[in-house]
This record gives structure tokens, C-alpha cells and sequence, in this order.
């Protein structure tokens, strides 16, 4: 076997045996397949993909090139929780907090953002203080005591899976359902929680832009969790625009504060009771209905927003500390009209040029940038309105090009 | 623009701008973008592929990637001709002999092979002395005088499709019509020849496995000929069992020999009249029929080995000192029957472990090695006849395995 002819016969649509997959895929991992062999394999990958068999096979290689957590020295049912990512999702921080206040265990690994996507690891460090690196003993500890933390995905986890996503984040290959499944739940099935509530983003600011695209990517983690005897259970949730109001991650986190504060209502919110009423569900054994009920009294007694205190005072954090940029930028609108749609890329490209993202690993992210979505879809807007509210990096002068064409409407009747 | 863009928009099956095209090949050939992003579009290109406005572009950048030769100092029509490869091609060398002995010039620049199918400036080398590296002086002066020069391709025609091609070939890229046809046609336009003679095969041993891809290989090549003004004239032909009876770089320049010499008949001596023919036609203004005719007398006449010699002798090499392997294993016939295939891919194969080609690009080719095929398709075979016989490196063992499974047989009637 060479790896040519494992390429060739991915690029000819041919099924990969396991010994080729873990031949192309662990001798990538050992360095001794170099990049742009794997690169090439990625891509037919990509335009080629692969069968059930395949997609559980390179699952499996992916965990056992690390370890497995066990977490068995956490009382109750642990419930972790994942989204397929996609521009200002912010929704883990408001889960995690509201699902343990309610007695769910949620052992939570997060990663940093690249490209448009920000990452929950990359919110959480604009709270001064606050530590994403905890040793497995203060992170099994935490639970125990807290009920919920959320820490930087540790090096020993599906390792494999980290290489290989670097590789297709630079070379054009993340958009591959088989490869995405099997990345995220290598990662799953590895961090050892008893059940997971996948939420399946789809749309223009996801990465999965169809909702077949999406009811098939449910379909290929469920099977993925049953050989591995993990309970797992996906929503498919829209993302046509951007959640919430907040792009940029200080302007986040204090978006997740006002949710829990009870203060916002509005699609982001109504996303996250769902996906906690999911996780309160499967881990304490009551309806949806009840555990919808009991998601909603949390958020009012405030409960919820002690969680997070809790959690955050843990790991370090001092909320009192976040900063935003002081240089803002009104957008007006030059249209009239009634908006009918926001080109949710253009806004994470947008949040990507003020310097919020990464264009390469090594970029540092100005967490005080942003921008604060005065209109959003569904609102009339006169000429001169506020569209929107940009946070520059302090000294940086205005943007030039006229956001409104972000925007699309409709005349209005 | 980022190339991850570029890699994107051809994933996604988009047409790429000139500006495109030109950064991503040109930011690879100065370095400036890595291979691993390289390999991903090449084979992001093999799969969606290139309409031709895209194909006629990238040629143009890989020809302005280097120098155009000038081969106006050469008294006379140059005709080039290229073959699209395969196992056992050595038409060439018997090509240039009979077309420049019938007032032909033919400036033939060619390649060294990589995996299984071998290059002719290797067989070449294979004669000791024969200079495969003439100076563009040397070349031109023997062009005037011997009327043909086989020479190994300079370094600044089209360099940048030799960085392409030497990605291409590590990472399951080579089986693209549309990089194909780029890769020869822009060094066919760069070396310059007013009229150009394209052998493309189709079959089992060649890189064209369908008529269909022949087909089309051969109207992309036309247009891009008459964007440059040349004559671009293409035959199909059929590679479906290894050419002629002998592979190995010795054995075949053996085999050049014996049809100069005009003591063989075959599909391989048919198809080097045919295209030493069509060269004649094209470039002394006679019919194809009365050139035909000439390329007979030649053959008959022994002016045509003559030329030959004359090629050998104006680079330098003795065929007198041609060295074959005397460790000889003779395969015999485990079956009785009609030959009615044979596997040319299974025999490029078995000639590269035996040491006859190249892996990597720094193995080094054992000249002695190599295979003479003793029955061909349309022979009948009785159990215990030799259908073959190796030439293993000095020293080395046997093979064991049964060759006889290269070869379908039906029973005979």
C-alpha cells in the first residue's frame, strides 16, 4: 500500500478499507505522511465523501490516537453539549450555567475560533482572570461542587482530530459532512459524557448550509454515539442571522449576562432554553414540557444567573473587568424598508476585519471589538436609522464601505 | 483574495478568474503558498475540472512561467511530437529516426518517467555516452545538420509545470484531462516547433483510460494550439497491451533497434509509420498516402537506421555497449488457452519492483532489468510454454508469484 494509491482510489469514489484509513490518517498523525499528501486525501474526501463504514472507522482511529476521559468520579448524569458552530454563538456559556442550576452535570471542552467562527475558550478569556486550562482534578472537582465547567479542550483528547482540522481550516476542506462528523464526535465520544445534545446549525452562518445537509449529519453522529453506547440527541437550529445582538467577544459575554439576567428575549434566548430543556430532559428523567417549565423559572428566581457566577468566581473570572472598545462607529441606513434578511457571513467577515478573529493561529484577537446589531431581521427601518454599532479597535479610523447592502428588504406596504 | 477562497471556489465546483488561477500558480511557484494548499486545489481541479477559458489561462501562465524557445534558426518546418505516455513507449526514438531521415526536423525535448511508466530521456541514458543534455547551441547546430536531437527537457520551459507535475505525482493528481493537456501543452509551446504531433493513448497502461478522455485531450489541445498559432495535430491510439514486446530502458532501445533495422512487425511498428507518416505529411506538404510510402522505403532502405546512428553518435553514446541483465527467469504458462488481454498496468508494476522505474524521485533505475513479452494478445499458449521472460537485477531471486494471471485466456475451440 502507498498513500498514492489510498488517494487514488478516494479520488475514483471507491470505498477505504480501515487499514487505509488509519494508514493515511496515523502516519499523517506520526508525520510520516506529510501534509500535502493528507491535503489532497482531504479534499477527495470532500468531493468523494464516505459511507457509514468508513465514517465509524476514521471515528475510531480518531479516539484512540488519544485517550478517553473517564469521568466516572462525577456524581450523576453527565450531559455535554456541542454546536456546529457558526458566527456569535454564544449559546454554551447560557446553557452550561442554566442546565447546572438544575442539577445536570455538564462536563464542557471548547475550543478557539478560526476564520468567521468564533469559539466559546476565546469569549471566555476576555473575562480577566478567567482560566480555560484546569487539571483534570480541579475540572472533575468543579462538577462535583459547581455542576458545570467549561476548560480548553486538553491535548490528549482525540489529538488526531486537532491536526487534521489545522490541515482543513487552510486548506479549504472543513465543509465535508462525513469530516466534520467525524471531528466532532471523536471529540465527544473522547470526553466521556454519558449523553450529548448536539445542535445542528444550519444556514448562510453555518457551516452546514442545507437543512438535508443537516438532518444527514444528525443521522451520522447518532450511529457514531450508539457503537459507542453514548445517548445522543440533535436539534437542528437555524442560522440565517446572526444569534442574538452581539458580535465580538467581550459584547458577547455581556449578552450572555442579560440573557441570565433575564433582560433579552429573542431567538438566541429561545434557543438556548430549548437546547438546556433537552439536556434537563435526558439527564433528571422528566418531560420536555416540565423541564421547559423548569428552564423558565431558573431564568426568572434568578437561579441561573447564580450559576454562572458560580462557575465563572471558579475558574477565576471577575466579570467587573470586561472591557469594550470605546471607538464606535454608527452605521445609518440608506435604505427604507423592512428587513427581510443580514448576510450572516459578511457580518463575521466584518467582526474578522476589526481584528475579533484569527486569520491564522498565531493572530491575537482584540476581545474590546465588535459590533452590536441595532436592526435585525424583521424590522422596519427608515433612512437614517441605526443599523448597527461598531466597536473599532481604539485609534483605528472608521469603516468606509456602506453596510446597509449587508442588509436585504423588502419595500414596505 | 485568499487561496483558501480559490481552494473553496473550485471545490464548489466554480469557475476560476485568470487572477485567480495566476495567484494561486504563480504564489506556489515563488513559494509563497505551500504545497499542502497546492495539492488540495489540484485535486479540488480533478474533480470539478476547468472549462476551457479556465484551461487556455493556466496554460498561459505556465508557459510565461519560463522562456519560449527560439527555433527560428532551424532551416526547415520543426516538428515536435509527443506522446500522453504509457507502459513500454518507445515510439520516439524510432519516430525521430525515420521523420528526420525524410528531411523531418524534429527538436524533441522529453521527460524521465515516474512510477510505472517510463520517459525516454531514461532509455536513452541507458546507451553509455549518450549525452541527454545538449546546450540550446548544440541543439540547434544538430537540428541543422543530423536534422534530430532527443534531449532532456531544459530547465526554464515551463518550470512551473515541473513543480506542478512533481506535486501531482505524490498526491493522487495525475488523471486530470485538463492539467494534463496543460502540462504538455505548455511545454510543447514553449519548445517552440511550428507544428506538433500528439500521440494520445487510451486503454489500460495509459494515463487516458476511455476514448471519451482521448477525445477530448485532443480538441483542448487543438484550441490551445490555435491560441498560439501552431498546428496541433493529434492521433488516438490504442495502449490496451504493453508496446512492442520488450520493457525495460536496455531492452527497448534493443527493440528501437530491431524495427530501424526493420526486422520486426507489429501493432508498435504500425503505429510509429502512422505517426512518422502524419509528421512527414504535415510538414513536406505531401499526402499522407504518398508519405506513407516514404516512411516504407526508409524502413526498407536502412536510411532510416542510419538517421539513427547518426542521432546517436552527433550525442555521444555507443551502442555497442548496451548491457542487459544475464540473471534470466523464463515465466511458463500455467494455462491453456487464447490469449485475449493482458494486464499493461500489472507489467508496468512488475518492471518497477524488478527495479525499473522510479518510486521516488531519487531512486535510481537499474538499466539492465526489465521484461520481454513472448506472447502477446491473439497468441495460443499451451500449459508449460513461456509467455514471458525477466531480467532480474544480478543476484536477486526469483519471483514466485504466478504471472500467468496477467494474462485472460479463452478456451480455445
Amino acid at each position: 500500500m502507498t498513500i498514492v494509491d489510498v488517494i487514488n482510489k478516494k479520488r475514483l469514489g471507491y470505498e477505504l478499507t480501515k487499514e487505509e484509513l488509519e494508514y493515511a490518517f496515523m502516519g499523517f498523525y506520526r508525520e510520516e505522511i506529510p501534509d500535502y499528501q493528507m491535503s489532497s486525501l482531504l479534499m477527495a474526501i470532500c468531493l468523494k465523501g464516505m459511507n457509514d463504514r468508513e465514517i465509524l472507522d476514521l471515528t475510531d482511529i480518531f479516539i484512540k490516537s488519544g485517550e478517553i476521559l473517564d469521568l466516572s468520579k462525577i456524581d450523576g448524569i453527565t450531559v455535554d453539549k456541542h454546536s456546529t458552530g457558526g458566527v456569535g454563538d454564544k449559546t454554551t456559556l447560557v446553557i452550561a450555567s442554566i442546565a447546572a442550576s438544575l442539577g445536570v452535570k455538564v462536563p464542557k471542552m471548547s475550543g478557539r475560533g478560526l476564520g468567521h467562527t468564533g469559539g466559546t475558550i476565546d469569549k471566555l478569556e476576555s473575562i480577566p482572570g478567567f482560566r480555560v486550562n484546569l487539571t483534570e482534578e480541579e475540572f472533575i472537582n468543579q462538577l462535583n461542587t459547581v455542576g458545570a465547567a467549561i476548560i480548553s479542550q486538553t491535548k490528549d483528547l482525540a489529538p488526531l482530530d486537532k491536526k487534521v482540522y489545522a490541515l482543513r481550516d487552510v486548506t479549504g476542506t472543513v465543509e465535508s459532512i462525513p469530516l466534520i462528523a467525524v471531528s466532532i464526535m471523536s471529540k465527544k465520544i473522547a470526553s466521556g459524557a454519558d449523553k450529548i445534545v448536539i445542535d445542528v446549525k444550519v444556514g448562510n452562518g453555518a457551516l452546514l448550509k442545507t437543512e438535508a445537509d443537516a438532518i444527514e449529519i444528525s443521522r451520522i453522529m447518532k450511529i457514531i454515539g450508539d457503537k459507542y453506547n453514548r445517548d445522543v440527541e440533535t436539534m437542528i437550529t437555524y442560522m440565517d442571522i446572526p444569534l442574538g445582538i452581539a458580535i465580538g467577544n467581550s459584547l458577547e459575554i455581556l449578552e450572555v449576562i442579560k440573557i441570565l439576567k433575564n433582560e433579552e428575549n429573542n431567538y438566541l434566548v429561545s434557543l438556548c432554553k430549548a437546547l438546556a430543556s433537552k439536556m434537563v430532559e435526558i439527564s433528571q428523567g422528566v418531560s420536555l414540557e416540565k423541564a421547559s417549565m423548569m428552564v423558565d423559572e431558573v431564568l426568572k428566581n434568578g437561579k441561573a444567573y447564580e450559576k454562572f457566577l458560580e462557575i465563572i468566581k471558579a475558574q477565576g473570572g471577575d466579570i467587573s473587568q470586561i472591557k469594550v472598545s470605546q471607538n464606535r462607529q454608527y452605521v445609518y441606513s440608506t435604505k427604507k424598508g423592512h428587513i427581510t434578511g443580514m448576510n450572516a457571513y459578511a457580518f463575521g467577515k466584518l467582526s474578522l476585519d476589526l481584528g475579533g478573529g484569527r486569520v491564522t493561529k498565531e493572530d491575537k484577537i482584540d476581545n474590546t471589538v465588535g459590533i452590536i446589531l441595532n436592526k435585525k431581521v424583521g424590522d422596519d427601518v427608515e433612512v437614517g436609522d441605526i443599523l448597527c454599532t461598531l466597536y473599532l479597535k481604539e485609534g483605528s479610523q472608521p469603516i468606509q464601505s456602506d453596510l446597509t447592502n449587508f442588509y436585504t428588504f423588502e419595500d414596505k406596504r
